[in-house]
């Protein structure tokens, strides 16, 4: 098949570089070993045509495969792995729960880590968020507590064999393994490191971390400043 | 096939009433015309055995089908679809792009109405809820406003064919359609009814609604009270 190309910022604020959701989606196609394109958006573009029409809700990544423009990372990560037959079980009961670890990833345990995003980030300085902070990191600590008693001395989610489960769920716990909330769960922390160690895990973050040689908008400089970030 | 077993309820306060998500696996379960029982939880149980051995998690629904048991209501609702062959389209890009706006309802549309359950609800007497709402409904207008550009006059997300992605856009909508939060989207609004004027969704509804049968917890019982929701 033609390469794919995908979506993906020419720049970012540092604390988000390795984070973004083309990483996903990267890695997924170096573990299925297919080669790729990548068009890079200037920062504020993805909110306007012609990335609009690629994706409604402005954001990166999106995956165009010929006539197929996709977009939401966990969906194309499940496209890929079927395009390719890889990083889901042939099984029919095992592919079911690799996808169901696809899902736990994305909807129970990524919103509390995003809210934990918001509360630190994007919404810093905001009266209500250094309050709420602990309520927040009560519901992230829950939700891994939960999964670190469900994956106990497994390798990975369902067993012996990495899925595409992993990859998100690997992904999504990423965000805050640099930050103590995986202290309390040894097994998270080093399935987290599994994943990372992994050679297409490493040939992807190399790959987007390269990709960031642009600037900042001019409408970022000050916030960018005031976060001590500035690029 | 033998009917699968999913779980549910038997008591939630009355704002969750039609909210809790096995709503989505019946509704799927109805469409493709698939019988089904229920083993109906009382409050409180999902948190411990056996219940957490299905769902790490503590939630619910799940579904068992023989040796296999699922949960997250997504990956349930395409297993689904995928073990009868309906709402995907059989096309590979169009199925593609069907469990696109699965992924699209769950974690880009989902989250941002989820915080607003957060802040009226679970912790509406929290001192940061209040001041903090402006920027969680303004986070979900935005998704709202870019999701009516996507379906413009569309019956469905994709077109003529109501899909799963449908399914769950709908149910996600739904949580919000009756606080004016789509008033501003006339045709949200409208693909929000033509959804739940579904016969599928009818029945569904319908029956989450007869489980109810159970009592409040003791420990819930002051709670319940405060918010004037005393059942």
């Amino acid at each position: 098949m033609n390469k794919p190309i995908i979506t993906a910022f020419d720049w970012v604020p540092p604390f988000a570089r390795g984070q973004v959701r083309d990483l996903r989606v990267r890695w997924a196609l170096e573990e299925v070993g297919q080669p790729y394109d990548v068009l890079y958006l200037a920062q504020g573009s993805q909110r306007h045509p012609p990335h609009r029409a690629r994706q409604p809700f402005g954001q990166v990544p999106t995956y165009q495969e010929g006539d197929l423009t996709l977009f939401e990372s966990g969906a194309i990560v499940l496209h890929i792995a079927d395009r390719h037959g890889k990083l889901l079980p042939t099984d029919p009961a095992a592919r079911s729960r690799a996808i169901e670890w696809m899902f736990a990833a994305l909807n129970t345990v990524e919103p509390p880590i995003m809210d934990h995003a918001i509360a630190t980030l994007f919404e810093a300085d905001a009266p209500w968020s250094k309050p709420r902070l602990p309520s927040v990191n009560a519901r992230i600590d829950g939700r891994l507590g939960e999964l670190s008693d469900r994956l106990g001395d497994d390798t990975w989610l369902e067993g012996d064999t990495f899925t595409a489960g992993d990859l998100l769920m690997v992904s999504v716990l990423r965000i805050v393994a640099g930050d103590g909330h995986l202290d309390a769960y040894p097994n998270l922390q080093a399935y987290v490191e599994r994943g990372t160690a992994r050679p297409a895990f490493e040939r992807a973050l190399a790959d987007q971390l390269a990709g960031f040689t642009g600037q900042p908008p001019a409408e970022l400089r000050a916030w960018l400043e005031k976060m001590g970030e500035a690029a």
